[in-house]
């Protein structure tokens, strides 16, 4: 299968965090640069540099890959221009059979304008203060007039 | 006085770590892009964007400004462009008085190439496991022939 060509860092982004949710390593490093410099921190980590340490560090952190997190990715600042993109946001990660996000996560995402469309190329998180932001409720439906 | 022109990435940064050095926030925010969406974090902290967010940031983190800290960058791994340079390194910071750097702080630092040089536009920090790299003693002189 020939690797996706992500369009708009925003794309990119998307495939990032879909990936995190279906713990689907192959997906996750899909959305990567395929360069020795890129870098990678999680939350209270060292610094993982290459394909190959970054690759490892998703199993490790990803396990198994069988269960499904709850991610809700929230207050995204974006500074863009044709060949960079720098986002940072908020992430809410709910793990399986919990009902509500941990702490929040603070994530810096940067992707570069390749041959290959855009890619990862830096991801570095660290836990935030403060509270998690939980999926807005479902909007109750129109008020109906009696 | 003009604003200080760096005519590379790693200028942009060795002036960044001399004003967390000399605590100078002046010196500091004349290396950040003028750019509402510049991205901050310092470790443990939540994000600061935009100018006055992340001066403020740093008038609360470097305090007075009197006391000269130790700041030791090791293990650059840099990723470089034409227009954007992302950096990692680890940061040993010595507080004033102390004798050793405190526990190591891994830095992601993501500089553009602007009309007015390059500017920092991202600086996420958190602390990491293991020991701070400390500064090589003096090596010794050559060897005697008696």
């Amino acid at each position: 299968m020939a690797a996706p060509i992500f369009p708009t860092a925003q794309d990119a982004e998307n495939a990032f965090y879909d990936a995190l949710a279906r713990g689907d390593v192959e997906l996750m490093m899909a959305v990567w640069a395929d360069d020795e410099e890129i870098i990678c921190v999680h939350p209270g980590g060292p610094r993982f540099t290459g394909q190959e340490q970054v690759r490892d560090s998703w199993h490790k952190a990803l396990g198994g890959g069988s269960a499904v997190l709850g991610v809700h990715v929230t207050q995204l600042v974006a500074l863009s221009g044709p060949m960079v993109a720098v986002h940072s946001v908020q992430e809410n990660l709910t793990p399986p059979g919990e009902a509500k996000p941990r702490a929040p996560i603070v994530a810096t995402n940067v992707y570069l304008r390749t041959a290959a469309g855009w890619r990862m190329v830096a991801h570095h998180a660290s836990p935030a203060p403060g509270k998690p932001d939980t999926p807005q409720a479902m909007p109750a439906g129109p008020k109906t007039l009696h």
